[in-house]
C-alpha cells in the first residue's frame, strides 16, 4: 500500500500523453494468462499512473481525501461479496443499511421514513423524480406517461445542467419540461421567479409536480433557499426533493469521504411508496413462504436487482469517529476555506468571484501581466485562457489538481474545493503559491 | 482474511433471528468514536455473521465463488478511488473501460462499437430501452414521451417478471405495454408469438421498438432463439438488445466472477448514439477547452455522474488467466452441471423438472413419504412445502444454501446454479446427500 501515500514525495498525477500511456500500461487483453512477476508490475504501473484523489493536493472534484476506516469497511464489502436484496443473503447489511438510512434521516430532522443506497447521485435524484411522478399519478407505472398530462419540473439555473437533465431525458420527461428557475447572485434559487415559472408551466398546459433545490450547488457551492421553497411546494402540493418536505439525496462519497460509491435517497414518505413504485415481485428472490420475515427483503424497493453493498464503508467509518469526529471534520474543512479566502484577499492577483458560502472556493488568478488592464478589450479573451494553461502545467508536472470552468457568462475560474480533513494550512499556502509559480509569466 | 475461506470448516451461513443478529451487531451509531479494539471485534463480527457467498457451497444465486485476482483488482480500485468520468481523474481507467468493452465486443462478434460499465445488469437493460428508444423517436429526449405515440417493449414471459418491467416502468413506457411472447417448454421465446404478439400491439395502436432477447434465463437458464427473433427485428426495423443486431447486457460479476458490481452494456452502433442520447454538457467536468483530447472525457455517455470504475476487476483477472482461462471455467462448470445431472438421475427422489441448458438445475425433491404418491389430491400441496423446509433447515444449520421458487404454475423447487470453478466433484455429492439428509423425515 505504500505507494499509494508516500506524500509529499508522490505526485498528484504522472500525467502521460493517452497513446503513450496506452503503450506503457499494455492493456491488450490475450489468450493466455500472465505471471505473478508481470502482474505484480501491472497492478503497480496501475497505480502510479493513476490520479491520486486522496492526496492532501487533489481539489480537483467533489470527493477527496480518504479515511481509512471507511477503506476498511471497502475492502470487507469487496471481500464478502454480497447482493443488497434479500436478508436471506445480506442478513447484516439489510439491517445496517436501515440503521444507517435512520441515522441520515434523523439528522435530516426526520423521526420516520424511508430511503434506500443508490449508485451514485444522479441515480439518487432519478428516485425522487420517479417517485414524485407515481405520487401524482400512479397510473404511470402501469399505462406509461401517455396517460398522464404534460409535467413540469422544476430546478434552478445552477443545477439544471446535469443531473436533473438527465434524469428527465432517461424518465421520458423530456429536457424542455424542465423550467429553469432564476438564481440571485450567490447562486440560490429565487422563489418569486419559481412561482412565475410555475404559472408559466401551468399557462402551456403542464402540471407542476416536482421541484428539485439544492444544498451546496457543483460550481458555486449554494444553498437554494429550502424554506421559502418548502412553502410554495406545500401549498401547491409538489413534490419537493433536498428538502424538508418530500426527499433528500444525500452523498456520504463527497465532503462524507467514504469513497466512492456511496449515495443515499432519504424519503420521509411512511406509506411504503418506494416499494409500490418498483416492486416487480420476482417469486425467485422474494418467496412468500419465506421461514422469516420478508419485509426484511428490501431489494424490490430498488430499481436494480443485484445492488451493491454501500452501507458498511459509512457505518464503519460512523463507529470509528462518531458524529462528533464527523462534525469536526466538516468545521475543518470550513476554517480551512476561511483561512484560504484571507489569504486569497492579501495576496495580488487573486480575486474571489464570490464569498463562499460552503467549501467551494472560485477565484481568478490574474497573472501579472494582466492585472491594472481590465478594461483592455481583449481583456476577457486573455483571462480565459489563464486557467487551462496553469491547469495544463500543474498537471504535467503533477503538483496538485485543481477544477476549472466558464459559468454563466463568466470566463474560466478556478474552483478549490477543501473537504478533505488531512489538509493542512500548508496546504493551503503551497496551493496559492504554486498557482503563482505556474501562472506568474503569463 | 483468514475468516473468510477456512472451508469446510466455516459455514456458509451462521443464522441468527433479524432481532438477534441487530442485538449481537450493534448497529446503532453514536456521538463518540471507538477504540480500535471494539473496531477490530466488529469488522470480524461481520464478516461472522454475512453469507459466505464465495463458499464452494453456495449456489444461491446467479455469483458465487472469487477470483482472486479480480478481488486484487476489487481492493486498488477501492484504493484508488477515482470516477470514471473524465482522462483527467481517470486516465487510467478510460483507456482500460475502453480496451475491455472491445474485448467484450469483439467476443460478441462485433468489429466496432461502442459501450459503457453499468451499475448492474438492469441498469444496464435500461440504458438499451432508452437507446432504443432514441434512435426511434430522437424528440424523446427533449419533449419526453407525449411527444411519441404509446410504445411497445416485447419480451419472453420468462423474463417479464422484473428488470424490463422495472425499466418500463422508470422511463415512463409503463409496464402493460411489455407485450410477454409465449415460450417453449425450455423457456425459450417463441418467435411466431412473438410476430403475432407484435401484430396485436399494432392493432392497438401501439409501436413496436424493442424487443428483449434473453440468453441464460434467471430460473431455467434458457435460451431465447436469436436468429430468428433477429430476422424479426431486421425486417421490421426493431431494436434487438441481447443479440447479433444492436446491444447486449454481459454481467461479468455473475458467471465470470469479478464480483459484484461488473455489468457491461455494449452495443454495435458507431454513431456516437451513447453521447447523443445521454449527454448533457456539464461544463465544469467536460470542458472544451483541455489540453488533450476531449472524447477521452467519456462521463456523458452515461446517465450518472459519479461512475464507480468497474473495469480493472476484470481487466487484472483477464490479464491473470487469459481468454483461454476463462473459457476453461465456463467448461468445467458445464461438466459440473453433467455430473450433477447424472447424479440425479442414479438417485431415488431427484426429479428433474427439465434438462438444463446452461448452469441452472431446477429440480424437485421428493421425500420418502411422497414418493409414489403422485396422484393423491393434496401432492403438490405437500410437496410445495418441502423446498422451503430444506431450506430453513439447511440454513439454520449453515451447510450450504441454494434457491428455490414456484414457476408457471409449478410448485416450488430448487434452482441449483453451479458457477465457481473451486467447485469439486466431491461438492456436488455433498449437495445431493444434504438434501437427502435434510429432507428425509419429509
Amino acid at each position: 500500500m505504500g505507494f499509494f501515500f508516500t506524500y509529499p514525495h508522490c505526485q498528484v498525477c504522472d500525467w502521460r500523453e493517452p497513446e503513450d500511456l496506452a503503450a506503457l500500461l499494455d492493456l491488450e487483453l490475450r489468450e493466455n494468462g500472465e505471471s505473478q512477476h508481470q502482474l505484480l508490475k501491472r497492478v503497480q504501473d496501475v497505480a502510479k499512473y493513476s490520479v491520486k484523489t486522496n492526496h492532501p493536493r487533489f481539489f480537483n472534484q467533489l470527493f477527496a481525501g480518504v479515511d481509512y476506516h471507511a477503506l476498511a469497511g471497502r475492502f470487507l464489502t469487496e471481500a464478502l461479496n454480497t447482493s443488497q436484496y434479500t436478508y436471506e443473503v445480506a442478513p447484516v447489511f439489510v439491517l445496517m443499511e436501515e440503521e444507517v438510512l435512520s441515522k441520515l434521516r434523523s439528522l435530516v430532522g426526520w423521526t420516520h421514513g424511508d430511503g434506500i443506497f443508490c449508485p451514485g447521485g444522479t441515480v439518487s435524484n432519478m428516485y425522487a423524480m420517479n417517485l414524485a411522478r407515481f405520487r401524482a399519478f400512479p397510473e404511470v407505472k402501469v399505462k406509461g406517461q401517455w396517460a398522464l398530462p404534460r409535467l413540469a419540473v422544476f430546478a434552478s439555473q445552477e443545477v439544471c445542467h446535469y443531473s436533473v437533465m438527465k434524469a428527465a431525458a432517461f424518465q421520458g420527461i423530456g429536457t424542455e419540461n424542465v423550467f429553469k428557475v432564476n438564481v440571485d447572485d450567490r447562486g440560490c434559487m429565487n422563489p418569486e421567479d419559481l412561482c412565475e415559472k410555475i404559472e408559466l408551466a401551468k399557462s402551456q398546459g403542464a402540471v407542476p409536480f416536482f421541484v428539485h433545490a439544492t444544498s451546496g450547488t457543483t460550481v458555486k457551492g449554494a444553498f437554494d433557499p429550502l424554506e421559502s421553497i418548502a412553502d410554495i411546494c406545500e401549498r401547491l402540493g409538489l413534490w419537493m426533493h433536498v428538502d424538508v418536505t418530500d426527499s433528500v439525496t444525500w452523498n456520504p462519497h463527497k465532503m462524507m469521504l467514504t469513497g466512492l460509491q456511496c449515495s443515499a435517497i432519504l424519503l420521509k414518505d411512511t406509506t411504503d411508496l418506494l416499494k409500490h413504485c418498483h416492486c416487480a415481485d420476482a417469486t425467485y428472490l422474494f418467496q412468500q413462504d419465506k421461514f422469516y420475515d420478508k419485509s426484511l427483503d428490501t431489494g424490490d424497493k430498488s430499481i436494480q436487482c443485484g445492488r451493491k453493498v454501500d452501507c458498511l464503508k459509512l457505518w464503519l467509518m460512523w463507529k470509528a469517529v462518531g458524529s462528533k469526529g464527523l462534525e469536526g471534520r466538516v468545521d475543518r474543512a470550513f476554517a480551512h476555506v476561511r483561512y484560504l479566502v484571507e489569504e486569497m484577499k492579501r495576496r495580488e492577483g487573486f480575486q474571489l468571484i464570490w464569498e463562499p458560502e460552503f467549501v467551494n472556493v472560485c477565484f481568478w488568478f490574474i497573472p501579472p501581466s494582466l492585472r491594472g488592464d481590465e478594461n483592455s478589450p481583449d481583456y476577457q479573451d486573455r483571462l480565459s485562457k489563464v486557467a487551462p494553461t496553469i491547469k495544463e502545467r500543474m498537471m504535467k508536472q503533477g503538483t496538485m489538481m485543481v477544477g476549472y470552468q466558464p459559468h454563466g457568462g463568466r470566463v474560466n475560474f478556478f474552483r478549490m474545493i477543501v473537504i478533505s480533513p488531512q489538509v493542512s494550512h500548508e496546504d493551503m499556502t503551497f496551493f496559492l503559491d504554486e498557482i503563482e509559480r505556474l501562472g506568474k509569466d503569463l
